[in-house]
């Protein structure tokens, strides 16, 4: 990192990493390795532990990603606004084996602090993880298994270890996506209750 | 299964199972063997193949579920909506070893047509499952693999394949833990477009 190339976002204690996408939302897989880079859409993932931080993400083992994240040991998650939506769908629906998709649709990306992996511009939280080599997963059932080493979001959205999706902020709502390029999007909130029983 | 308890919702073509939980909604995870019964409240699943159609849901190997799950080989997913929030964090936040949940909480539940798995009234969708024993991930990261045997949803919120969130039909919108008790909802939905590139 040079001092030109500032991360995105304020940093999130890894305590609280999970909560970027304890909710479900759709992720951007960015991968970066010896020159190579790409990054694809995955409507699966979710956490499997709160400490230390690990997560799971269906990976296609026939995709470009799996193939540049297998080489690195590691990829970085950006969770896309609605801003993003069209950008989202767009590359989870072509391979970067048919050339670079941050070239042909202008992503601009910093290297991640602690692996070096693409933090995407746009995005509204990132996080930074190694691949945990889980061979018999990752061949059954495409589920990669990483440790999240580092993790920011844009205070505009989550702070605090909370997401806080509002009327003023609806560009940065996070995408849910219900098949075929439709996204839902969190318009509101609601606090639950516990019931006496 | 007798004519007395008719299932609940309309079935779902397995090939569209996975869009149930596609875009990352809390689940509630009902268990049954052997007399004993228990739900829980997970935020943390996804589905990891289309065909077979295969989930993962991480489930603590310290509770009752776990041990009920483990027991019977198999468990139901049933897929609140927005008016059992309450219910919802009120099962993810006591444990069936204090007592039976349904009876202390007024759950209603039939058993599934599968695997006799108890599928919870109130609930806009169901999978009943059969566990795929994985000891290695299970112990490692809670995570416990499955295949939907059957599936079923709500028609006036999910229908043709297609989860449909609309403002007449608010309640029974999916939830989306955010943390503590907060859900995200989501209000509406947009189609993203392909960029040209």
């Amino acid at each position: 990192m040079s001092d030109a190339t500032p991360l995105p976002g304020e940093p999130v204690a890894l305590a609280h990493a999970s909560r970027l996408i304890n909710h479900g939302p759709t992720v951007l897989v960015a991968t970066a390795h010896g020159g190579r880079r790409n990054v694809m859409a995955a409507a699966w993932s979710m956490p499997v532990e709160f400490t230390p931080p690990r997560v799971a993400v269906v990976i296609d083992k026939s995709t470009y990603t799996r193939e540049l994240a297998a080489a690195a040991g590691a990829f970085a998650l950006g969770i896309p606004g609605r801003a993003l939506a069209d950008l989202t769908f767009t590359v989870g629906s072509c391979s970067g084996r048919e050339g670079d998709k941050f070239a042909r649709y202008g992503i601009e990306a910093v290297p991640g602090p602690v692996l070096g992996q693409p933090l995407l511009a746009g995005c509204v939280a990132w996080l930074e993880c190694r691949l945990i080599p889980e061979p018999h997963t990752e061949a059954a059932y495409d589920t990669c298994f990483a440790e999240v080493l580092w993790a920011a979001a844009d205070p505009r959205v989550f702070r605090d270890g909370r997401w806080s999706f509002r009327d003023d902020n609806t560009e940065l709502h996070t995408l849910h996506h219900l098949g075929a390029g439709a996204f839902a999007w969190p318009g509101q909130a609601i606090q639950a209750n516990r019931l006496t029983g």
